[in-house]
């Protein structure tokens, strides 16, 4: 008997315990805060002799020099040769409809753009790719192909001449998968090293790896606190959070189809978070049953079960509108409308990472390779940022050049603010460019 | 005599010279750490009541109930239909040019957009505005109504339904500039407390002041550290450093402009920094004897002294080529190409907030009403980050409608590539969706 809860938006007790259901910490432990400090600071001052001894630490990997490590073009390129037919060829595919994505989503934000006022003054933006990046890649367990693919794609297609990717080889133990996903993505430079010490490394410089402008992954908690702390000194992409899917179902999508979907987010660890969210309670009751049916023949059945009776729930809500509501409050990092008539509730949804579409829009499918990215905001986070894109390694430049014209209209309104402001050289510099 | 060094990148000891410049250091205070945790969970746990007592502390400013300290939109347009016909009319003017210019930028880059791939596949993004966006004004020396402008507008552009402005005002001084900056920019509702307390309030939300999605704007130490601090609970925007201008020249603009341009950049505070890259000797000395002629007339000129001797710089460059390579390793915030042919020299440079070409295009220009935001990225991080945009406002969600067809095409990809993550639930939710 699985103890999953059940919700119904009609019950007087609903908000606190829809409350409970959503709690999630993101509090940082401060032990670990400190360690990390300490780490930070170390690699900024020993640099490679540093990150060679974390590396020996913790991830039981002995080596003579930052050299040892760096996988080489040849290395990446014999672990894709050395797969399997059907992954090297999902391989591809899925980069292949990756980038196509991204190209598009380039064309669509990513380009330079200018105009002429009224005066001649040429006002507008210039759009370049960042000169290096990191790619964070996580070893061991999560060791996610998928991921490299999704980091490395955007960055390429934003053109980033550089892109370096770190990945942990706990006891020296490569995953060829993510060393082929390397290769295919275009990655030019590989270090297995991770851990704060790898942050530290692509965020400060050594004398073997080099210094990037924007650090973006996931990782476990070291990781995630050494790239809030070096925030700023380069850039980083969102601290990611457990993974989170709801479903809103009409009931029209098959029950054993939306089970398998709450799986599948259930299945990455327990702290990840199913919802379901369906206005009928026949509906509600056939997905339970599909669940409790398909539960035992997961292999990964303990994480799912972990995962649905600590953090899962289904909702009873009054209305499709209800819970499009209530899908808003949540902002979900992955949002499945599992419905016969999707359009007509896309439109009511304001927050979510990415929004699957139709009962076969699985988010699977998604997550590999349908094209757009899967990396995406998470605990709610969607509320104020965006799915990982071209436009995270790329930059804008204001661009402005007044005319003659130009600089007598501006000139009085720029100097009258100036000296409201106190700023009297502001005011003298655009009152130079006066006629007199 | 001003003690304004000159470097010349000829000499020998050119990279240490210009390391100790561009050195800045953006470590925070660990007491300054402490203290803003203490207020942020005090304001988490206490509400209105914490902010009002920090008010009281902080800014001398006692007041029974939070709702006392929420400026009214009549008492912002009070503050607008009080000003000289001058300013009221330079501020229209500058709101209006910035609308503009943002109202081009979302048209460029924050529309929605998405296409079908051959299976009939929608893939795409949808672009929305934030909920409701939190805008901190410094109050005091640096209250700056142009900030307004440059933070509400984009704001508004977006579509943001709620802007929410908290400016401190000591001892309950109101700065009518900026109550009127607020009233044209469109300024939902504002609230007469800083510090952060008011960081605090926005972000958790308190029984008077509204919890918001993100928070942007300037402030002091405390006010950087509690935006550090809260992000990832909000959004936030870059954290400022000092403000800088780069002057690029090849000697063809009065040299008087050139000097009160870097003036300019100096008035703001001993930290800001002004550098001239040059490869003219003679011009570099023309601008050196300007600057002496007209430092001593300057109201601020003790701030631009201390500015200019403590982190400017004269450079002079081999060519006008060295000159842009080296303005690439510094990413200046604020970047004049003073030439009379600035697109020579645009295409080289990569990295800057804001480029202004030609000799009519000073700074302050830029700064008041040119259009482009002001509020750009500093210490170098203009290397990975951009201006404050109408992006910085809107938010992202992938869009993914997979037709049956569609599904067919990827589903044994994502199911390879899931089985050889190890996570079967992910493939068998694409298997399902394929036709049996």
């Amino acid at each position: 008997m699985l103890n999953l809860r059940t919700l119904r938006t009609a019950d007087a007790d609903f908000e606190a315990e829809f409350k409970r259901v959503l709690h999630w910490s993101a509090e940082t432990d401060a032990a670990i805060e400190t360690r990390v400090a300490e780490i930070l600071a170390d690699v900024r001052q020993r640099g490679d002799a540093a990150v060679l001894a974390y590396t020996a630490r913790f991830d039981g990997l002995q080596a003579g020099s930052m050299a040892e490590l760096e996988l080489t073009r040849e290395e990446l390129k014999a672990a894709f040769d050395g797969l399997p037919e059907a992954q090297s060829h999902a391989l591809t595919q899925a980069a292949e409809r990756v980038r196509r994505y991204h190209e598009r989503q380039k064309k669509a934000c990513g380009e330079s753009w200018s105009y002429h006022d009224e005066d001649g003054t040429l006002l507008g933006q210039k759009v370049t790719p960042l000169d290096r990046v990191g790619i964070y890649v996580p070893g061991g367990k999560a060791a996610y192909p998928s991921s490299v693919l999704m980091n490395a794609i955007p960055a390429q297609v934003a053109g980033v001449p550089e892109i370096v990717m770190v990945v942990p080889t706990p006891r020296g133990e490569k995953n060829p998968l993510v060393l082929a996903a390397a290769y295919v993505a275009g990655v030019h430079r590989a270090f297995t090293v991770g851990g704060a010490q790898a942050v530290a490394a692509l965020a400060y410089g050594t004398a073997t790896v080099p210094r990037v402008d924007k650090i973006t992954g996931p990782g476990n908690a070291y990781v995630a606190s050494a790239k809030k702390h070096v925030f700023g000194q380069v850039g980083i992409d969102m601290i990611a959070g457990p993974s989170e899917i709801l479903v809103l179902a009409d009931g029209t999508t098959p029950p054993d189809w939306v089970a398998m979907d709450l799986f599948s987010q259930a299945e990455h660890d327990e702290l990840a978070q199913s919802i379901l969210l369906c206005p009928d309670a026949d509906y509600i009751a056939q997905v339970r049953s599909s669940i409790e049916r398909l539960l035992p023949d997961m292999p990964r059945r303990d994480v799912i079960r972990a995962s649905l009776e600590g953090r899962g729930a289904l909702i009873h809500t009054r209305s499709m509108d209800e819970a499009c509501e209530i899908s808003n409050r949540i902002a979900p990092e992955h949002l499945e409308v599992s419905s016969n008539e999707p359009h007509r509730w896309e439109p009511l949804l304001r927050h979510a990472g990415a929004i699957f579409l139709g009962a076969f829009t699985s988010e699977s499918l998604g997550d590999y390779c349908a094209g757009p990215n899967h990396v995406l905001p998470t605990s709610g986070t969607a509320r104020f940022s965006s799915p990982l894109g071209v436009y995270d390694f790329q930059k804008r430049s204001s661009l402005i050049e007044v005319s003659e014209a130009g600089a007598q209209v501006l000139g009085p309104i720029a100097a009258t603010l100036a000296y409201g402001e106190g700023l009297q050289a502001h005011a003298q510099a655009a009152e130079f460019r006066l006629k007199r």
